[in-house]
């Protein structure tokens, strides 16, 4: 590479279009009128709140321009995501400028009017916000929160092996933990069946108002930080543009022989072996091109850059002029006709049609997402004689069904499953029988299921991973389910709330194909932790889900392993949803046959006859179960009742769909008043078991009539102990909830008294017996629901 | 260092104290009698559930009986930070051979007796957890969630210059972002006026199920990564315990002397250049010493030894003599007398009194913990003449605070304020009148507020590093405060989790003594949000924090800046609490001059008098509101209602300490029923205006009489839009909440549905002029309270 990239010409050219790219970031950031500054620039040309974040800004254009001349000279199929992504100015000039903008928005024409209408609904009430964001033609990654867009970069690359997405990570975004660690994903990428991500560090220097790290330590700790993340780092640096655009032409088109070489060599010889893949460092002033100085302040490469970089209005009439010279600068009549169109030969620098980066259909994953070929889940259901005959790992049987699922999406492969390397303490260990676990790091004779094209991402120990890679799968217009312990998923709570809110804005943008749903099995959950205690329980995620908008999130939580069989399949088969579903991996009895689980399933809520004797009529009581653990607790607190107080008419309740409990009005999924009166009657006591916080069921009914309602949950109680003891701890236990039940059942008189007694030297008789055995009562291990069938033969 | 490190004697020594650490942590995962091993083994001797981990174990022994000896040797002030917390009985074998553990739990004697009882209690209901937890003398840090052990030994290290933190890291921990990113905060630590920490990568290669990535990289990588983070890595490597013994020991030494060279040199000459400290990685097999195979399959140098290596059952009574030769390897009869107390020549190789690693002070930091010296808090306060006669910034108000309580708490400095580089941008850098950032990396001309010494830790992007850093300093005994946007303190739900965990289960045990309260400044909240938008609206930290103990969450919303001051006033004070403050940092109404502000913070709730007109009888309306921006628009809407409807009996109640709303069983700050029917009455409608997601409130509220409850808050609607239509978006504006209140009144007429046209033609206006101009009608802009006072001169 001795003979400079560019030619003169082409190098003027590129520097104009990055120009107009600059001048329409300036424009957005600053001017409601006068677009093309065809008469002097006044303070009534200004928007009445300047707002906009300028710092990352013109280096993100100069990046995007070179990206487009790599596109059309090698014809990539490329796209770019923007990880310090309140630069939305550069990202909504430069699909202007290639004409993606347009299209999508036909308001916003390529003339002085369009100009007019792209500045002003910049950062402006009803227009679009500062941030890269859903609305931006040829993004699937929010500028919001930052530390999420190499993990989603990764997540789009892999299983589209023709693909290469360019990630530029800020270097404020790259002291974030989830993006610190994501460095290491290109330990898991297949250069064979797995496209490219090119990063692209934009050392700028500076965050809001302080230096980055990355910026302030030595040349060669950058350069071995990188090589130890396993890249092969090059660098650009300077801020002098010709240089800058010959220099960066250059390494772009080293960093693309590379990875067309390194992907070449894999496929040809099918020798996936660890490849050191290229990364770009681009070391150029922030804020670069903007004033030197503001009244005195030094502004650009200085972190006084980073939002507006002159202050323009009412008090400040004379940077009105600061900012024409500004604007100036970049000669926009040199760039743009009278009528504000960009000049031919520079518009013919952007590549055509689905080559343009806000074009590329990777980034609308709707688009390309086609339906999962779905076995039929019955096959792997189990029989279930009568309810509670057997006992089951619920997880494991699901395991078995993703295991087909896996095969059957195998060409092209379209579903993954991710995982903090717990897919075999989840007990989902059957899909290694068809796939493996992606990992392209050395291996050693006594590893598991690993291989460089593994179809599980399993093997790094980082739910910020698995949860970005998933979403940068899904919003690429895949399929996939993260499976996780229960209380680790709150490691990404802020993440989720991200991607809801993104489900939620695209699903009202008319051009935004919906996507498949984020599917979270949540298992090893609170109520059995054995050795591990206090610190694994945490049931709150669903406390956190339903915050969002109804439109968007589901909760499941199926009482047995067929149920959570007909629970997962919905859910693979829906649409633009996140869909929480909790399920239990130790073995629990299991109740219902697959045909009564579908039709269970479906309704979402129902009464359970075989447990229930109110048949036909009011029932006196009510026992509603919601999670596997509390149904096992509810129907032997009902055996209880039952035996004792035959008279006494139960009507027993489970819950399938969280969101059946919540108003019609409030939620899709809500019961109507009506219906939820018809289960749960108006006034009857209601004693309900419930697998996370209680207060929950309380947020979801306060609107219904019935305010008889008693919820058990988990209160915060816990450490090693056993299951039982667990739900002692928490008073969701089979006697807690029949002392509960003859405290709301006043009428019961001396014999509720004398059943609550019972009960209490049952708890007494439980702490004696765990103290000293260090295990659960025999008759609790044993336990098995016995009611209204016939005894086993 | 040619000569080896350790005579001959010392090894052996050393080799002998690290099998009785070794068999002492097997004992524990599986005896329940016979823990000499005087008999032969056999099943009953065997707990009825063998649970706990052991892959790390053997590994942390070996670290720790190393660390003892360079702590006599150099009279070190050292404790230790168990990364791979998960190894809990390393911990507490450790904790016993040293005697702290005796110590703290006086019934594990140093004898047979305590021996049985040291493994009987371990992962056994009513005993300890297989983790590093609470219980653990000398231990800061629970390992049950993992990626925090570096954030936590930098927080410790700072402003403790005599204090070396021995920080283990987990090769599984080190692929998390936290962990990811907390290599870095060498950037930070001061050599002069701050400790050290030594970080000790346990590379033993294994996750769960999966090899580590760190493990499975090319060795100058893995060098190339430590240097590239700022670090002088020294590697100990192998399985041959005589020469590892050597090497570690040598190492450990020469890692010491760079620390005590780099210290003094720095404090010699004042000169705190950043240093490249040492670090060690640790390459040892998982589950070193364990069973080489286990029924024909490798177990030592797997993955298969991460818990418990031999399944011993009645299932499988022939591994009952396998165990019993692991056991005898480590010979315990030369290691303990026949009293089962350790010999006294190994006993005497552990350091004595509070150097013991289990008995570091810091390690209980309660012990330590001294009041702050504080301010008072009235000299900040702004003088308001009627309420809403000024306007203020909250935050910046107690910036000046804030400013002085860093001044008076600076030698020695026990107080510390953090923020991912948003403390100027939340309006507190007043407290750059006094201190700097923390900040050790490279400097230019145009950096502000930078110096090593630097008491406000601010100039990283990361929640994560920020929330460990200052778990880490209150754990060991000083003060802090963390200010964040609002919608991103989400990324720490899950430590804010783990550490109240924590406050609970230690404010249980005797021993433990109370810490500092964690306190957040959440502020650039939901209801203001400019040019960001969306994504940065999130006001549900609330909802999470409350599902946590009674005993340790409090919440505040104060509506001014007066408030703010008292309130945040009270969190310093405080001890073992998690307190979360909400604050605004734009211009706002001021309601309450200082000394009203203290009583009704005192209060926590109360009728603002002025604003009510229902004096002296029962309301025919309840307004509360509970935050500033609900404030606010609760008395506009409550303006316009009186200047309508005069006749109306309005009561205004404002609600500072959220709890108060709890019932009072549920939490000490809950009001009781009946304080709370005279504030709300029994069944008067109540409009009611929250800062964060409505249901919050009657979730809080349920069991409370009056259910005539109407609550407006965030709904999750927002986009780029100006402060008063954020409100409208989601109904929280006063035209929506006057439409509330006539709704629930009926008995109005034709007065109420006259009013409810002129508000709906109000919020018609403002949609056409925001839509034209930007900004919010002037009207919105200009208004200002004037109900029941005299007019402003």
């Amino acid at each position: 590479m001795t003979t400079a990239a560019l030619t003169p010409e082409l190098l003027h050219q590129m520097d104009g279009y990055w120009r107009a790219a600059n001048y329409l970031s300036v424009g957005q950031i600053y001017l409601y009128d006068n677009p093309l500054l065809k008469e002097p620039l006044k303070l009534s040309h200004i928007k009445p709140m300047v707002l906009g974040h300028w710092g990352t800004t013109p280096g993100q254009n100069f990046i995007y321009v070179h990206l487009n001349r790599v596109i059309k000279a090698h014809d990539l199929d490329m796209f770019y995501i923007a990880g310090p992504g309140h630069g939305g100015p550069a990202l909504v000039a430069n699909t202007y400028l290639e004409g993606t903008y347009s299209e999508r928005y036909p308001n916003i024409g390529q003339n002085e009017a369009g100009l007019k209408q792209l500045f002003t609904q910049f950062s402006f009430p009803g227009g679009i916000g500062s941030h890269v964001a859903p609305t931006t033609p040829g993004s699937i990654h929010e500028g919001g929160e930052l530390g999420y867009s190499l993990s989603h970069a990764f997540g789009a690359a892999f299983d589209n092996p023709g693909l290469i997405i360019a990630c530029v990570v800020g270097d404020g975004e790259a002291e974030t933990g989830p993006l610190a660690t994501a460095w290491h994903s290109n330990k898991f990428l297949d250069p064979i069946t797995d496209g490219a991500v090119l990063p692209i560090l934009h050392l700028n220097g500076y965050k809001i108002s302080n230096p980055t790290l990355l910026a302030r330590i030595e040349p060669e700790e950058l350069e071995h930080f990188f090589r130890g993340c396993g890249w092969t780092p090059y660098f650009v640096e300077g801020d002098e543009p010709e240089r800058m655009h010959q220099l960066m032409a250059e390494t772009l088109d080293r960093a693309i022989a590379d990875i067309q070489r390194i992907q070449r060599q894999a496929r040809d010889t099918q020798d996936a072996s660890r490849p050191r893949w290229p990364m770009i460092v681009l070391r150029s002033p922030k804020g670069w091109t903007g004033p030197e100085q503001v009244d005195g302040v030094p502004n650009t490469g200085t972190f006084h850059s980073h939002q507006v970089p002159i202050v323009v209005d009412a008090e400040h009439p004379d940077h009105v002029q600061a900012l024409e010279r500004w604007m100036r600068s970049y000669q926009p009549e040199e760039l743009f006709d009278a009528d504000g169109r960009l000049l031919p030969e520079l518009a013919a620098l952007a590549p055509e049609g689905k080559r343009r980066m806000g074009a590329n259909p990777h980034t609308n994953g709707g688009d390309l997402l086609r339906d999962l070929r779905l076995p039929d889940f019955r096959a792997s259901a189990l029989p279930v004689p009568s309810p509670g005959a057997i006992e089951a790992e619920d997880t494991r049987v699901l395991g078995q069904y993703l295991r087909d699922v896996t095969k059957l999406n195998q060409a092209p492969r379209t579903f993954r499953l991710f995982g903090p390397d717990e897919t075999v303490s989840n007990r989902l260990s059957a899909v290694f029988e068809v796939t493996d676990r992606q990992w392209d790091a050395r291996t050693l004779d006594n590893d598991e299921f690993l291989a460089p094209a593994g179809g599980v991402l399993d093997a790094m120990l980082s739910e910020h991973q698995c949860q970005g890679w998933l979403e940068g799968y899904l919003l690429t217009g895949r399929h996939g389910l993260f499976n996780s312990y229960e209380a680790f998923i709150r490691i990404v709570d802020s993440m989720f709330s991200q991607h809801a809110k993104w489900l939620k804005v695209t699903a009202e943008l008319p051009w935004r194909r919906k996507i498949s749903s984020l599917n979270y099995l949540l298992t090893s959950h609170v109520w059995q932790q054995d050795h591990d205690g206090f610190t694994h329980q945490d049931p709150g995620f669903l406390d956190h889900v339903i915050n969002k908008k109804a439109d968007i999130v589901r909760v499941y939580l199926p009482p047995d392993a067929n149920c959570l069989l007909s629970v997962v399949d919905h859910c693979l088969r829906s649409r633009h949803y996140v869909n929480v579903v909790v399920a239990g991996k130790h073995p629990m009895p299991q109740w219902l046959g697959i045909d009564d689980a579908v039709v269970h399933c479906t309704e979402g809520i129902g009464i359970w006859p075989w447990a229930s004797n109110d048949q036909g009529s009011e029932p006196d009581l009510v026992m509603a179960c919601c999670g596997d653990t509390p149904t096992l607790e509810i129907l032997a607190a009902v055996s209880i009742l039952r035996e004792h107080l035959p008279e006494l008419k139960i009507r027993v309740i489970n819950v399938v769909d969280l969101m059946r409990l919540q108003p019609s009005l409030e939620h899709p999924h809500g019961l109507t008043d009506r219906d939820y009166d018809a289960l749960f009657t108006k006034d009857k006591p209601i004693i309900f078991g419930f697998h996370g916080y209680p207060w929950l069921v309380h947020r979801l009914t306060y609107r219904r009539a019935n305010h008889n309602l008693h919820v058990r949950g988990y209160k915060e109680e816990g450490t090693t102990t056993t299951p039982f003891d667990m739900r002692v701890l928490n008073e969701l236990d089979r006697f807690h909830l029949v002392q509960d039940a003859v405290d709301r059942l006043p009428h019961l008189g001396t014999k509720g008294a004398y059943l609550k007694q019972l009960v209490q030297d049952k708890l007494i008789e439980h702490r004696h017996y765990i103290g000293k055995h260090g295990r659960d009562l025999p008759e609790i291990r044993n336990w098995t629901w016995n009611v209204g069938q016939p005894k086993p033969e």
